[in-house]
């Protein structure tokens, strides 16, 4: 099932994909809910009701359809640094046993084609295409083994980094350079692990103004899923809505010479195999 | 005005203080919202209709009131790191121009009373005493002369720190030694700007076991409330509801010889001038 989130008159809404359009699941079905962070956990229990009401439903008028991130308001978005040999390797870091993590904001959240908002105080902001691991239910210390059951699905992602802020500041955290309004990118659909047969064996591009500049795949994953998984919820309880961006791969602006940043009038395309296309426009921001 | 949130039989809920006791606000006044978040934004304009509520409101059941963080789902729990000039000179570090900024994760948040849970992964869970910043309107670049404008009012923190996890893993990524489950206690209460003449003139104190391990004050704040707000701002829109932990005073235990750590059994309380007590017992997590 491909699934989104959009805003309807009355607020943020879910709908199920049937063909091009989009059918609302609580119009659809009543016991159906409005919200993806009450879908997710629903959808092993309630796949035949969303099946029925994509087949049946309404379709929704897609002129009067605005496109929201897949997941709204999630409570966390976890973030893996370095993830792909290539990409540790072209950075000059070496890689533990342990994964970088760090997070963004709900406030970085983007739709697909909402524009990618560059901050005046930033001179050196880059893009990152990702897979995104969507967290389907509430789970703490969880065994590497079960974890690809609490996983509800997967969503296109673009990790906006400003390298300057990343790098550049005291403490060498990166949370701010990661997390400007607008820095994370997401969809345009979720697509459920049903529709997924292997996570880690999916082509992963981006495309800057048509041209590729990153293309591997998420087979070159050094932390899997699973395992992310398991380390993440030592720490803290993931609930359903949680966001897993799992790291670049190699071809990143700032590992080119002479570097390459985003500008305004540029556009990013991100490209999962079975997952869609996430294109984003580059405006000048506040 | 003093305000809590609680657990009733419905989901959390927001009540203000009279005495002791504590009156839930929409159940006096149903044009008052249930949810903390929702009320921010509405003290400047609602002040009298919360006032007559308090006064004339029924008290709660003091035993069937169970006490929840102020703001039960923050978007963001922002975090401020080496903001008291002696704190930061016995961690080591210096001090820029600018703060160091990391978070925590909702999941971290607790309640006045509620358990610090050690994880079994870490060794070195250490105790810090903060003011906490509780932002009561949406603003983006906000400028420091108005800042004091967008802050709701402030609450006593815990930020509760591994220090294995803060500064031995890979990446330098603070987030994950800050992030356990537990490890932002807050409250009990949510005093409003009102009550608090000078934020920067506050006694904070720690006490472990009965044992005074941090006594400061706030006027050694580094990096003051207006200039952070100024400056997350220029990141992040801040919405209602978000938290500002603002950094701690020296005496954490990491910097003592012999270093101190908590231990299941311990009780930590945490004192703000005019804004109250936050104890907890630390307990044995998994």
């Amino acid at each position: 099932m491909r699934l989104i989130s959009y805003q309807s008159e009355t607020g943020p809404r879910t709908a199920v994909a049937r063909g091009d359009g989009y059918v609302d699941l609580h119009k659809a079905d009543p016991l159906l809910p409005t919200q993806m962070k009450q879908l997710l956990p629903m959808l092993p229990t309630h796949r035949e009701a969303i099946l029925q009401a994509a087949q049946t439903g309404k379709l929704l008028d897609p002129t009067k359809t605005r496109l929201l991130p897949p997941v709204v308001e999630p409570q966390k978005i976890l973030c893996i640094g370095l993830n792909y040999a290539d990409h540790a390797a072209e950075t000059g870091a070496t890689v533990g046993d342990e994964p970088v993590v760090f997070n963004k904001f709900p406030t970085c959240l983007r739709a697909n084609d909402a524009p990618i908002e560059l901050p005046s105080v930033s001179k050196e902001v880059d893009y990152e295409a990702e897979l995104v691991v969507v967290i389907g239910r509430t789970g703490k210390n969880i065994p590497q083994a079960e974890a690809m059951s609490y996983v509800a699905g997967y969503a296109v992602g673009h990790d906006v980094s400003a390298r300057d802020w990343q790098k550049g500041k005291p403490g060498k955290q990166w949370l701010l350079g990661k997390s400007f309004d607008s820095f994370a990118p997401l969809g345009p659909e979720l697509v459920t692990v049903d529709e997924i047969e292997d996570p880690h064996n999916l082509r992963i591009q981006c495309r800057l103004n048509g041209e590729t500049m990153q293309d591997s795949s998420t087979s070159q994953l050094i932390f899997r899923i699973d395992f992310l998984i398991a380390y993440l919820s030592q720490i803290c309880t993931l609930v359903p809505g949680d966001l897993i961006y799992t790291g670049t791969p190699p071809g990143v602006g700032m590992a080119r010479n002479p570097p390459v940043f985003l500008k305004p009038g540029d556009r990013v395309e991100v490209e999962i195999e079975k997952l869609g296309t996430l294109s984003n426009p580059v405006v000048a921001g506040a």
